[in-house]
């Protein structure tokens, strides 16, 4: 969606010099503007760095000089900067009043407010106002979807679920049955959440299913990558909690609790019954056995798998875990198992010289 | 689907005491228990350690007191367990029996036995009896599907593709040309099977696709997770044999023979061609490398890389694989590499002290 | 498609003797030959091991005898091979010759060349000649697409996205907007193009979601997995460099550049803003990190993570990784790991007896 940069900052409530009335058309990176864009700088000392031509700005003067902005494109920039003739945009939080302009500017793009005549509707469905259903969504009976959310093709939505307001459903996604989904939730293409736990037991060595009846609650806020699979529980609810955001191919097993505000890195998983506090911290391709309690503002480096309870402000690392202090040292003492052994011989044969000579 | 509680016992060939005509509308965990639930008592002491009002059973009595069960709900118990008032369900295996009524309560829920307008359906395409394809599903042309198996939407299954009976193919899986699915085969939501292999030969430094013209085959039985991939072999086939069941996110690479009664859990991976023998169990994350025989009985503890042939009763760890004994000796060893360089450098001292006296 | 072998031949530019006019229905490995197959021998020594009837192939005579071709089947040798009867085409890269048969043979198969009337095509949509796009594809507003490419059932591309030529996008596959896409690409089921890279910053201990406005580029021949995800970067561009091909389930972050005709393994990853030289060769469930540049011909083993800035030509394994020689010694240390407690403890033995002594 296009704004005059006038309308544009009565909405982030902003104030700006230069022409109003030029169209802001997209956000974009400092070093990357063109005609239309909008773009930041959060710390005036970080443009004297860019190899661009807008590499002008004088982080000592807080001046943007010859910056080629004027008429074309504009800065946020942190209050107190001076513009000789650009367009700039002052804030208290550039960063932030960016996100919420690229938000603005991008994500209401192709929101049409209508469902299309090729989506798929069941009965007793419940669609709030404003809502977007591309061509050839299928939504099964009795799901609800909050306002002003948006479901992209190719999304199935099955028996009962509920979708709340302003929320974003990419392409391809799968919503099994009953699942819950709060609000401002993004789920990316290819995302399946509610598929059955993963349960059998033996009889006969053969192995029989054990049912999964249980749901999915995504708390408001969460954003599920691509691909990313969030298995229902066997009775009672996997739970994503508020404001969580998982990266693309990450399994999260049934029963399995992820505390609020987490960063979970791509190609991670958490097994079956785990419950993780606030502020976990996954790096990539990490994982947590099942059945364990991991306390709050823990950080696994990447790659680790957390192999037993994990106290509060953990940081550990490795395979199976271990502090990352204890981690770091065990990786130096590995590099020099081979001096180890070196040592070790010189000391046989010093000892055996010395018996030798007895 | 429901049933009253008589019809449901006729259906399993279970005895039952208390209210027939109780509608029974889903299976339920026993500390979850609400009005229309059935739920199970696998073994009389467990229920004594649930942090539940259900957890009035006396286990030493084998009788349920007070369990608010009576006219809302039913439990399935151990045969000869006592019943005062509440509505008993007796079972030789109540863990078996729970998991069937969950079948016939849940699975059946929407199976409408019917080919929905909005189905794409190829020419030369067969169906079996009471065969369900819901809306948006596309069936290419020569595919074979057979009585009572359900399509779900978003579905898409290509030239001469074989499915057979009492299947449950959820929303969005791909299944490509000429593969061949057995019967009670449940494929997850994003499950793709029949991709190309991954094979490459290189003229020039440039790579060249080896052409992957063999097909897959799914025996009776199996189970494949949400956005697990299933290659086709170059030539031949990539078999999962029967009653194999693999979780979310896992890779198999063409020509790959999963021996029958395996277990693979999530995010793990078997490279091309190899082939495992029977009751293969592969932990979160672990994987096989390619061109390796593995034996019956094999195990894997999460995360464990395979990079040799691996004998019958094997339980294997860590990366490269080494004998679970010999790992965890290793690790333990690990966790003592600092006293062994306190030791070594002791040692050193102690030595360089006995020459200098000389 | 079904070819003559006299057509078949002509179009491959090469000779063959035996019945011209046989029809060649599909290409095959030669232990696999069935009538109408065309099979492949790159090097006359390699049939003499194979465990079937077709190894009556005498190796020294460079001669084919009682092979049970005739009228059936065929076979493309090396130019000199004898011929007592058998259809052979002669070839100067028997392996070459037949990956281009088998793709004439089998990609062509179903390409109708046509735009399937429920297929869901947007507004300004501009197709080349002789485009396949099957029922249930949904193309957004504004895509452009090359001529000779085929679109496969329940593939979702979104706006001002440009396909090439002659690419091949299967069932299930997500392209998000303004993604472009070069002549030649393969694009495998379930895979996302163009998910939103994963970038969050904090305030007040809240993950805010940083924009990514940029895009992902895919060069000319390059081929990507089934459910593999390529986020687009935050400004700017991913790129996957001509030529480079990547398995299943793969994860690129924003900002990644991928070098030309690399090779990465399934379950792989590479995090955000990494920048990779051409020839990558990564092995399965290998990683590397965010923010490094690693040099051209370098080799990963499986499973490893690079963690640093890595030359060109190296070879590594390991987390952190390591080059491979060190790696390899390392684990032959950790194997004597137990020896070398015993050593120690033997020499601490010895000189406490020495002490005592004195």
């Amino acid at each position: 969606m296009e704004f005059t940069l006038k309308d544009l900052c009565e909405r982030l409530n902003l104030e700006y010099s230069g022409d109003g009335d030029m169209i802001i058309t997209h956000a974009c990176g400092i070093d990357d503007i063109q005609k239309g864009g909008l773009a930041y700088i959060a710390n005036p000392k970080e443009i004297a760095n860019l190899p661009t031509p807008a590499g002008i700005f004088d982080s000592r003067k807080k001046n943007i000089q010859d910056l080629d902005l004027s008429q074309r494109s504009a800065v946020i920039v942190p209050i107190g900067t001076e513009s000789p003739g650009s367009s700039l945009v002052y804030s208290n939080d550039p960063m932030l009043d960016h996100a919420k302009a690229a938000k603005l500017l991008h994500e209401g793009a192709s929101k049409s407010g209508m469902v299309d005549d090729r989506a798929c509707i069941g009965e007793k469905v419940k669609l709030g106002e404003n809502v977007t259903i591309d061509a050839n969504a299928v939504i099964y009976n009795g799901v609800e979807i909050g306002d002003h959310t948006v479901i992209r093709s190719g999304v199935i939505i099955m028996d009962n679920t509920t979708i709340g307001e302003n929320c974003l459903i990419y392409p391809n996604v799968t919503i099994r049955e009953h699942t819950r989904v709060g609000n401002g939730v993004i789920l990316h293409p290819g995302a399946v959440i509610g598929a059955d736990g993963y349960g059998f037991f033996q009889r006969e060595r053969k192995n029989i299913k054990i049912p999964q009846i249980g749901r999915v609650v995504i708390e408001d806020d969460v954003e599920i990558g691509a691909c990313t699979t969030v298995d229902r529980a066997r009775f009672k609810e996997t739970i994503i909690r508020r404001g969580s955001k998982l990266d693309n191919l990450i399994h999260i097993a049934h029963n399995v609790e992820v505390g609020e505000d987490s960063l979970i890195t791509a190609q991670s998983g958490i097994a079956g019954s785990t419950r993780t506090g606030h502020h976990l911290m996954m790096g990539g391709q990490s994982g947590i056995k099942d059945n364990l309690r991991i306390g709050n503002n823990v950080t696994l480096l990447a790659r680790t798998l957390v192999t037993s309870k994990t106290e509060d402000n953990s940081v550990v690392a490795g395979m199976p875990s271990r502090p990352i202090d204890i981690w770091r040292k065990i990786q130096a003492l590995i590099n020099s198992l081979d001096s180890l052994f070196e040592r070790i011989r010189s000391l046989e044969v010093r000892l055996n010289k010395a018996d030798d000579k007895e």
